[in-house]
C-alpha cells in the first residue's frame, strides 16, 4: 500500500456518510421538532424499512422513543441554510418550525408533521427497538410516502462533515441487467 | 398535501440510498470476492462502526459470516462500469478480480483483499451478528483505513436504482458551529 496514506479512524464517517441529509420530524404532547440526520440505511424494499442512528443526546431521541413515530423529510440544496441551522440548536429550547420558517403539514398516518418545503416526506412507524439502547439504532417502517412532482431534478445535499456538502449535479446511466445493485 | 403526489412504497429506497456505492471484498479458503453495496450506515465515530445489509442470497453473505471480516472499498466514477459489472454476476461462479481486472492488495489486519483501484479502503471486523438472521444486517468495526492521497477530488457514485447514479460535482460549505450534524 505504498501509494496510499493511512486515514484517521475518527474521520472514516466522512467517507461513508454522504447519503442525502434528511430532516426528521417528531411530535409529542402537541409540540413538534425537526433534526437533520445522515446516519441511516435502507434495510428492506417492501415494506420499506429504514435503520437510523439518533443520538440519545438529541431531543428527537426521546420524542421518537415515546411517540413511536416520525417523518423522514428529504430536503434539497435550496434549504441548505435551514438544514444546518436546525442542526445547531436543540428542540428542547426552540420551536424550529417557527424559528426557521418551515411549514408543518399534517400527515396521513402519523402525528409528526411533514415539512412542506421538502422534496419528499416519508411517514414512519418505529418497528424494532432491539438496538436502541446499545447503538441508538432505530428501525422504522415507511408507511406512507409523499413526493413533490414539481421538482424534476431535486438536488439533494450529502454531508461530508464540518459543514461541507456534496451536491450531485450529474447523472449517469449504465445498463444493469439486475433491477438494483442492492440485495433483495 | 395537495401539491404532492403519493409515491410508491416500493420505490422509497431510491430516495434514501444515494450514499456512495461501495465495493465489499471478502476472502475464505484462499478465494476472494467483491460485491457492490449501497445499504449501509455509520453507527459510531470512534471506533468507527458501520452497519450494512447484505442479502443472504449473495455469496458475500456466507463469506462474511464465515470469515468475520471484510474490506469496504470506495470506488470513484472512473470505475463505474466495473462496479455495475460486479453487481451482475455471482462470486460463486466467477473470479471477479480476474474477470474485471481489479487489483487485490493485502491488507494489514484482515485477510480480505483491498482493491487497489479504489479511492479508499476500510479493513473491517464483524462485531455484532444480532440482526443478521432477521434483517441480514451486519455491524462492522473499521480497524484500519486507507486512502489514495493522489485523488484530490474523488467523485463517488451514488446509486439511485436501475443503473442510474448521481455524481456529486459540486461542493458547498456552510458555517456550522457544531463539528458535525450527526449524533455524537
Amino acid at each position: 500500500m505504498a501509494k496510499n496514506r493511512e486515514f484517521p479512524l475518527a474521520q472514516v464517517y466522512r467517507l461513508l456518510e454522504p447519503g442525502p441529509v434528511l430532516l426528521v420530524t417528531t411530535a409529542r404532547s402537541g409540540r413538534a421538532n425537526v433534526m437533520p440526520m445522515s446516519w441511516y440505511t435502507m434495510m428492506e424494499f417492501v415494506p420499506p424499512l429504514v435503520g437510523c442512528v439518533i443520538s440519545n443526546q438529541n431531543h428527537t431521541f426521546e420524542m421518537l422513543r415515546a411517540s413511536g413515530e416520525c417523518v423522514i423529510n428529504v430536503p434539497t440544496v435550496e434549504l441548505a441554510k435551514k438544514v444546518v441551522a436546525c442542526g445547531n440548536v436543540s428542540g428542547r429550547s426552540v420551536d424550529k418550525f417557527k424559528k426557521f420558517n418551515l411549514t408543518p403539514v399534517a400527515g396521513a398516518v402519523v402525528k409528526a408533521p411533514l415539512i412542506a418545503e421538502c422534496y419528499a416526506n416519508l411517514e414512519c412507524k418505529l418497528v424494532d427497538r432491539k438496538l436502541v439502547t446499545k447503538y441508538n439504532f432505530f428501525i422504522l417502517e415507511v408507511v406512507k410516502a409523499w413526493i413533490d412532482p414539481r421538482q424534476k431534478r431535486p438536488r439533494t445535499m450529502h454531508h461530508r462533515g464540518e459543514g461541507v456538502f456534496l451536491v450531485p449535479d450529474r447523472m449517469i446511466k449504465l445498463p444493469s441487467p439486475k433491477t438494483s445493485l442492492l440485495p433483495k
